[in-house]
């Protein structure tokens, strides 16, 4: 890589064009919690420069009016465009949006004049009668959806570069499934054995207003929501399976902690045979052998959420317990970073053959 | 009840004798955070005359110098006076010591003369094998061991009243086995099934200071901790063995979240039979049918830490998933409440025949 | 006082009325954090029949489905009563509703059928002009309002007991009074010079939903608000003013900080004679002589709004500083008990001759 | 700048020498708050290699035992040199210490042959009586401190590249001089009014255990500290003086609030002219016109610490209130960036003739 230029000038006023070979972006839902992350991450980026943002409750309002983190970084104002208007001018869209706002919008021509990377739930499920039956909705553009790929990009980093759309993978599903998946594909456990006990700081549930976010009602309190009916089930069951190579059906719970970002997974499976975490730690470590964001925790150490903010890190420990024959498996992520806007950003670099690390290789900071 | 008097003057300097049917008691280990919850409640506890407040790093020191939310109302100092000594004059003593220091004090002589309800864990487990396995202690008093009664008092009230030496359970103990002793009662779950996956605040882990609890290491975090390896594993597979009438082992998993009070258990369990959650509602209810500390929720509601805060109440819901036949209970409590103090206080009035709810009527306050 | 009652009983499904001498009470606006701090306060307090809770939002459902901590504890549902229609039933009316609602709705009628007791804003201030100017309302209820009483406990005990509409203060304001009147009283201080910088937890915001308590929004950040424009300051001039004899300005900056509840103020006054803190100690302890919810600190200790946290207690510190001339005067309160429902009860408890700290006794809570 | 090399590596298992005009830093005291960060800036740092990681407490541990968010990105263990070891193979060496190591250690010999930046307090006072004074220690370096410059950058910028000896501010001292230094410089403020009145976050009391910052101590409450008395007061006095061009003295209150990272200033001034919000803006703007790290925000606008978080931006604001003739000045650093690490590191990029922004240009994370 040979740079010319000074990266990242704080000052820089215009998200400039200063770099000839640098792709163009643009992000739909720019102002959600994911959305902003995004635009720091792209603005940070040195492939990319972000040519517009795009949020309609914030239409014509400076960016930095919305997020004054960024005053004197981004001077922009917010646009109100969509997929069509921007797939003209971008070589990638980034798509932060509610589920069901995004595959009616998504058509073939769109997708020939640019890489789509929707960060929301409308391409990840790969059986339309599935989204049916979780989302509550009809899924009317299912010869897009099969063009997809799932972008969990430790699973389908050779898949990605040949695709136009790309689905980023939800958050709690991204730590389930990469803390999971060497137990499957190793046909280690009891496939009908796995629960999956999750707990997420409150940015996951978003910037919309409600009263369970509300301040006095969520801090020092800890609570399961969504039991056995959370939209993510479906996803980690869907990626599994494929892992397993037979249908895995698990229980999944979320709970809201009080603190801002991070999720902690704690999944505990059925071993079919006694194995040591010393084993479970070499056959972990293979799996991840080539994957940067990847830090298996040796036998005795477990992941912290402190330990990955702001970063996108998946950190992985795990125990076993002879006493009950179980093995428990602890991963930890940014929800907004490797859950959300960093995965994308990682998307965005595997399909446009930057190396995978690029604008990602900050260390997580404490305290 | 009839009382005369008025009741708690907040000005009462001394921690008076006005009652003249009233008990005398005496805590050892009152400044740990267990410890000067158990002052507060029985400051307010109309029954009982608070003679000794003792704490041997602080003797001689008043004890609104180290709890200063006691300012005006606790003015006596420290003392420093172990088991034997506080016998002679009080009705009962509490002790909330770390293991091992209490199973050597406690004798016949002292047991004649006062009651002992023990806020640690020399006493808790039936098997001194067992405490032995997981303390690394040799339980060098069984005779008295035998005499003793595990102090859960939903499951042993009619038995306490005999007995003069109280176990009071640990806080995720009691939480758990609440939570869980009805499915097994009933035989409705696979005894081998039993997953614990507990979230406490961080008071639980007491006042000594420690890297983990210091504030920039704790805030903004999640882990999980001591997993398949917590101490207080045994005492809860001892209480639900006797329920199942079988050996039963559990995963049980703690985490650190960062709030000062509260403990939250989702536990799950494979059901035996298709069983709704009304019904578990039904069979919830009849079995806590007698107990004014548990409120078993609706189908449809879960708990939260925060209704059950400064109360003595534990709070239990559940949700069925018939996807996989298992049934997910969650459970909560304060963990200084009925996790420690507030179910001490229970225990002593079961003991000594005051109504249950004397002293710990107060209302979950909120927010 | 003479009880034949059991207090407070646990599982009192019906807001009795058991008790012959009770007086008979109300709540408009019981859904809102001061409201339901009330509904709590009068539910534990011995002398009140806590008979109607209403909401407008809610009516029709029961309260501890708004407030699940009350599970058990209160099982009416909410109602929709203005007050005309409860002064009919009730010895005292507890109004908690937005400035501009209330004082349209008093009348003479209403007053001699009924206490009111006014948690809002329309009756503290006595200058109508000074409410036009910083509610930009015209109150035009100035003859009912020169018959009513600024609640300030300490400061108006002897008047309440004839009035029959008792402005109950703001929180600030509570906390910011008590702490400079005796400087004031004792022409100790240059009066221009007197700054009130105060912080506040979350809930002083009340229910009502607001990005700006968001919890990502407000979590692990501090900012001031409404600098030089918050409707507390005329509040705290008023009775400053006539503290000191003449009329006093302010700077009062408000913050918010990332806890549920709590304010603690910190004055600065220029002292007009070399004092020193054992003086102020010694001024302030006589002052506040018969006042049995403040506590003045001896010099060295400062107030923490840890240790007076849901209680009704002010706690107040100094230090001088004979380097720059100034007192420093630092004040804590519970904003929803001293800073609104629990100085209520006590304006409550003045009125009606009962002992002054009825229902207010509990020690604060920690940790 | 031409680079050749791919930044930052995140697989850099060597803390390496990879670039020919890098220039070479230690850091002393490594393992606490203010030491760590430095270590991730530095190894962000695309001119510095970071060669050594010294602690006393961690000598032979590895650096991400202790901060294990540095896993795969810092793999060399921490060891134990002095400074003079240092100074023989680092062109710059960092100390982060307790006051009154440092200033012992450093000579005209250590000072020819690197640069010292120094975290500490030992240099910061011109004067060694008021470092007697207020630390109550000796200072027996003073010609080394003669020799020293006050590193606060926005108003040493032109003196620190001749300097060998670098005293870094305090956190405290960073937000309140930036923020006041204008006022006083234009003459605009009686210099005897001037109160500030700070809230820190936790981590600004360091890594050391201690019971005030035990976790459930400090959370949930809030506290001033150390007030009259705090060791920064001297340290802003000596730069306002400087920049009024007479004696400045000043109320410093620091209070500690319940986050993890940030300050916020409030200062109150009394005006000596009429002077608006607009007029100040202008002339902070003009004050700080080329500083790229102070943004100033326009009226109506107020800063809150998350908008700097994790950056190494000042953020100030400002409101006038007629009615009392003060400006109201608020400030805002992360106060181990701006506060401590970022500001060394700036420091450093200015005595080395970097672009002042290298490795700091990181925009504010949120939420």
């Amino acid at each position: 890589m040979l740079l010319f230029i000074d990266l990242f000038p704080i000052d820089s006023k215009t998200i400039g064009s200063y770099h000839i070979s640098m792709i163009k972006t643009g992000i739909i839902g720019a102002t959600g919690y994911a959305g902003q992350e995004l635009v720091r991450l792209l603005n940070h980026h040195p492939e990319v420069e972000l040519k517009y943002i795009s949020s309609r409750s914030y239409e014509g309002i400076k960016f930095s009016e919305v997020y004054p983190n960024f005053r004197d970084s981004i001077t922009e104002k917010c646009v109100s465009m969509d997929v069509t208007e921007m797939a003209e001018e971008c070589d990638a869209v980034f798509l932060a949006l509610p589920h069901g706002l995004t595959f009616p919008q998504i058509t073939e021509d769109i997708l020939k004049k640019t890489v789509v990377i929707d960060l929301g739930a409308d391409f990840r499920l790969n059986n339309p009668e599935v989204y049916k039956q979780w989302y509550g909705l009809n899924h009317t553009n299912t010869e897009i959806l099969e063009t997809s790929v799932y972008g969990l990009c430790e699973l389908y980093r050779d898949i990605i570069p040949g695709k136009a759309l790309i689905a980023n993978p939800g958050c709690y599903t991204t730590c389930s499934i990469l803390s999971l998946t060497p137990l499957l594909k190793n046909k280690l456990i009891d496939t009908s054995s796995v629960i999956i006990d999750a707990k997420s700081g409150v940015s996951g549930a978003g910037r919309s207003l409600s009263l369970g976010v509300h301040y006095p009602e969520c801090n020092e309190s800890v609570k399961a929501y969504k039991v056995a009916a959370h939209r993510h089930t479906p996803e980690i069951e869907q990626e599994l399976s494929l892992a397993a190579g037979e249908e895995v059906r698990v229980n999944f719970t979320p709970h809201l902690i009080p603190m801002s970002r991070g999720i902690l997974t704690t999944s505990y499976t059925n071993l079919l045979f006694d194995t040591t975490a010393d084993e479970l730690y070499r056959i972990y470590k293979d799996f991840y052998n080539n994957d940067p964001f990847i830090r298996i925790l040796e036998p005795g150490y477990l992941p912290e959420t402190r330990f990955v903010r702001y970063s996108n890190y998946v950190d992985i420990g795990f125990v076993t317990d002879k006493r009950t024959g179980r093995a428990i498996v602890v991963g930890a992520i940014d929800n907004l970073i490797k859950g959300a806007a960093g995965q994308a950003v990682q998307n965005m670099n595997i399909r446009f053959h930057f190396d995978e690390t690029t604008g990602l290789k900050n260390i997580p900071i404490v305290p």
